[in-house]
């Protein structure tokens, strides 16, 4: 059957690009599977452009599915009975196993939030926590021992509760926000003496040091407990810091933005799926340099349209292709 | 006769510098040499920590001693008879000519600025603009055949001026500034119609095409006249723009920054010298990406003292480890 013909029908190009995904990371000898937990929300969005209400959104759902391009993936959440059931036969079919996201009776989390005209700067409009407000994530049995950690963004307190039931993973990635950094900051402190790599953006990693260079920000994180740092800057594209090891990556030159909610988080999920789905021995600083790039690639995508609209559809060539573009525009010796 | 003995000597040190800059470039067939022009200055200088009066300053002075590391200049300017004569000296042991720069009766242009704590936002205390009022520059016979050309921050109608005095130069570089966006556009719009690349920093680049996303605007840009344009980001590198092609490069991550006078103008002196020296056929897309680095590479050296000192003491094995540093913090693949 061509290609053609199967895109008429939907469920079978999910079950094709499912399908895709394994065969990227064939040449691994085992899957390095990657637990993430965050928020699952059903965002309403409004730019200067456009408005949408009731898409799916929060930081787990946009990581969980950037990492699912590359590693299988163990999702913890909570989501209430307005949640659609749609969802979670879109998650199985991405290799996202869902046995640790909760169903209780309630609504789901909601968020909503206004860009400004530059689409840099946001709004919240409103958040109303609902079931996430009690939420304490448990997991499964067959979640404990998955080695590779994504914490997306949510409340230290929970991230550090995540790793107390965890046994002995290899390799911890934690996301955080300006929030957290204000409110929760020894919660933030306890987490960080823990996890392996940071990310942040430019703003928080200022705000967090009260350093206004990005390069002694970054040295000063470390000092607090990650042996790695990765800072995000937007338009500007990202750093990543190692003990006597920098690297700097540009972002992919987009024109048209239309929805930037969730880009750091695809970024997060992107960066900790690809290192799960590369890492064989130790985790290298080489291998961190091109999860920076993969992470970058799907953000990339991700701010092509609401929601989670652009990564739904996309595909390992697209990815690849986009690689090779961020390998054509860095690069300044050796081109291939 | 060793290398420490040689330092002794501030002279010797000089010749010293100035030959290492023949080797560098001895394996090319010819001197592809460049005209710099802009302005000659006086500088004082105020940081949050220092305070530096009566420092060799001026758009010209940075860029024709960056680009001197590559290739020999044709200096274009003005000075008052209170000028130092130790600088002509020190420009004629780097290869610089200083035949097109008029030694005129009144003070050298005077300019005094602060910076403020964070070194990202500087205010212009004083202006004199003294000699440079009446300036107009005039070509010297030899200089006029000179193939490259660099037209350092200055009004865009002397830029005019100097290129209605070239003889078919193969590539024109022109720099620009705020002031000129805001005072002289017209001048300016004429003058980018005859050059081939324009360079200016990301918040010019957004007043001059009214566009937030820094894509959009190199883009605009290039409509108005350059094939090329090059967009100094400051601690976040460089994008740089072609018809088909694009670049973007990282800034060196430096902690200590003491006087950030002058490094945009080095990054241009830099940027247009290694053109100049690398060049055989064409300019190709993937020379300027070299040249960009070291321009960047140049740049980050600048800042590391006030005024050119650290210039003025820097040497080619420290420009070649420089770009190694550079080369290891932006590559994802291919690592050397």
């Amino acid at each position: 059957m061509s290609f053609r013909a199967k895109s008429r029908n939907p469920d079978e190009v999910v079950f094709k690009l499912a399908a895709g995904s394994l065969d990227f990371a064939r040449d691994d000898e085992q899957y390095m599977s990657l637990l993430v937990v965050g928020s699952i929300a059903l965002d309403t969005v409004k730019t200067p452009v456009e408005e949408h209400a009731d898409l799916l959104g929060g930081s787990a759902s946009y990581a969980a599915l950037g990492a699912s391009f590359f590693t299988p993936v163990n999702l913890v959440g909570v989501v209430g009975d307005d949640f659609p059931e749609s969802e979670f036969e879109f998650w199985k079919s991405h290799r996202i196993d869902t046995t640790g996201v909760q169903r209780v009776n309630g609504k789901t989390f909601r968020w909503s939030g206004e860009y400004a005209w530059d689409l840099n700067t946001r709004e919240t409009r409103s958040v109303a926590l609902n079931v996430f407000e009690t939420f304490s994530p448990e997991l499964p049995a067959n979640y404990r021992a998955t080695p590779f950690v994504l914490l997306a963004n949510i409340a230290p307190k929970l991230q550090s509760h995540v790793l107390d039931q965890m046994e002995r993973p290899r390799f911890i990635v934690a996301d955080t926000m300006d929030l957290w950094i204000e409110t929760t900051r020894a919660d933030l402190d306890a987490l960080l003496r823990r996890v392996d790599l940071l990310i942040l953006n430019d703003s928080e990693a200022r705000e967090m040091t009260k350093e206004t260079s990005l390069i002694r920000a970054g040295r000063k994180i470390r000092e607090c407990g990650p042996r790695y740092v990765a800072i995000k800057k937007g338009e500007h594209g990202a750093l990543l810091f190692g003990e006597d090891e920098f690297f700097s990556a540009g972002a992919y030159p987009l024109e048209d933005i239309h929805d930037p909610t969730g880009a750091g988080d695809t970024f997060a999920g992107g960066f900790a799926g690809y290192l799960a789905a590369h890492v064989r021995e130790n985790v290298t600083f080489d291998v961190m340099r091109k999860a920076v790039i993969y992470g970058s690639v799907l953000a990339s995508f991700c701010v092509e349209a609401f929601s989670l609209e652009r990564l739904r559809k996309l595909t390992q060539d697209e990815i690849a292709d986009r690689y090779q573009m961020f390998k054509m525009m860095s690069q300044f010796e050796v081109l291939a």
